[in-house]
């Protein structure tokens, strides 16, 4: 476990928000900063939608739909069913008490607010301290090309369901986007302790904030252990298309294969037990590798996880003072 | 019963829409125009708000909420709820299934469509002819002059309630908007055969109708009788504040006060049977009455009123065509 220091963890949807959970119910709040993907933040039906963040915020504050994995629980649907009357776009569900949270967003952004602050805004209702930020409070949209054109990501993602075969994946806005004020303070933090990517798709979700300037540079600099938690199961996505764009990318959607997507910004890697068998594999590649049971289902199992994550990032730094004394 | 020509509606919210209601239910569709106050339109939580017409809109579709006045039938509440608890502004309330309209109509304008145009899409998704207007494209926004200050209508009306005493009515940007081409067509009809005055607050509803530049002047012109319903009986307003606001700004809350507000732009006044014996007063001012049973809760009323006032528009077209022959 790590006694003192600040943990930043870069973070996407569902499978990265799991992990939050757990990050968030250890540590006190001043010790932790969740810098939450935007690159599948889009505008839709006149409305801001930041689907990663608005995943982290319900899930921390405990709102989520568990079984869902994404929105509220106990959620309507009236809105949706009454926009499909008139003749709206229907291919991407907004629920009657999810929406409270696009307008006022999109209210707040128009009113002057950056996405850091309506962020802050709409997590402290929610009984939330200031822990979630945005990756940028500049627009970085992923893009997704596929055999038949390219896609923006929601289009990808929700309305043709990751059915189009990939070729890559842009980040448009990213090169000139900067990391929230947030993100960069704790990406140099002098006390920072531990930098987690959480299990999210490395192309959708960790990709974007990766793809933001100085990022990559600031995470090799840091003194902190680099430990990432795999989002690949026995060569399976537990959640989202993860695998098959792997796959399509010509990346092994495995263990390995996420070892060497990160290779020279890791140091460590969480696998699952299940894949205990391909550790050595992954430490060929010089990045120290960790089995443990990776499967979130309970709120006890987010916070083992988080706890094993917490103390394997310890460990790594220890060994690298060690090291250097 | 008017056998043939057109008829031109002026209307409010709820009052005036039972009786487009019951108009609908009488004249074919490309025999009616409904042209739709919208003073008291505006932008709320940066959605685009139209009160009167989704109230003329619904109430037409039968898709209104008899009890309540305004909103659909069977709406349910959770946005405003989840807003509540993100701190928005919930002064004023949006149903779920409401909410679709305003985010179509705020979408559609944001891409350009205008104001008629995205009355007539709405319309026909919930099953309207095309007979229902604005009665400009323009923003024309009703202003409360009270002893505490300005209120833009809305929070006049529903914020405080009606409460602070008024002393002026204005309708801000009336000067330079024009009335929406179907609104102005069906004024300039050389089929017109009547002009009814739905019965709708004087000042808050069809107050900003005449208003737009050229509409006393085209309905004083025309040849189709103007006929208005009275929206006060026994000295009461059926419903919302116009007796109170009527006695505020120093006219009787009465019929005779009615007549002498539409003096000079009415030929008749459909009076309530309760005040059938102030029927000699209104026709001292020049405007004949006919009282009746005006009171309409049912669509039977709603439908009997509008053949009441149809044939009464009709006579006095008769007797004007008797008195120029």
């Amino acid at each position: 476990m790590t006694s003192s220091g600040h943990v930043l963890a870069l973070c996407g949807g569902v499978g990265g928000a799991k992990l939050a959970f757990g990050l968030a119910h250890l540590l006190p709040a001043e010790a932790l900063t969740i810098a939450v993907n935007t690159g599948d933040d889009f505008e839709h039906l006149g409305l801001s939608i930041s689907p990663d963040l608005d995943t982290v915020t319900y899930t921390l504050s405990g709102l989520a739909d568990r079984e869902r994995g994404w929105g509220l629980a106990g959620e309507t649907w009236n809105f949706m069913a009454q926009l499909r009357r008139l003749g709206g776009e229907t291919w991407f569900s907004l629920g009657d008490r999810d929406l409270a949270t696009h307008v006022l967003r999109t209210l707040r952004l128009a009113e002057g607010a950056d996405l850091s602050a309506v962020t802050t805004e709409i997590g402290g209702r929610l009984g939330l301290p200031d822990i979630v930020a945005p990756m940028s409070d500049d627009a970085v949209r992923t893009m997704v090309d596929t055999e038949g054109g390219a896609l923006a990501f929601q289009h990808y993602f929700v309305r043709e369901q990751c059915r189009p075969r990939a070729t890559g994946v842009r980040y448009l806005g990213a090169d000139a986007a900067r990391p929230s004020l947030r993100f960069a303070a704790a990406l140099t933090r002098p006390d920072l302790a531990a930098i987690i990517v959480c299990p999210s798709n490395p192309f959708l979700s960790v990709g974007p904030l990766l793809a933001l300037p100085g990022v990559r540079q600031a995470i090799a600099a840091s003194a902190a252990p680099c430990v990432a938690v795999s989002p690949i199961v026995a060569g399976k996505a537990l959640k989202g298309p993860a695998a098959k764009l792997m796959a399509e990318l010509g990346i092994e959607p495995s263990v390995e294969g996420i070892a060497d997507h990160y290779a020279g910004l890791i140091d460590g890697l969480i696998l699952d037990v299940n894949d205990v068998s391909l550790g050595v594999r992954v430490e060929a590649r010089g990045v120290v590798a960790r089995a443990v049971p990776s499967i979130m289902t309970t709120d006890e199992e987010r916070i083992a996880l988080a706890r094993t994550t917490l103390g394997f990032a310890a460990e790594l730094a220890d060994a690298a003072t060690r090291k250097t004394n």
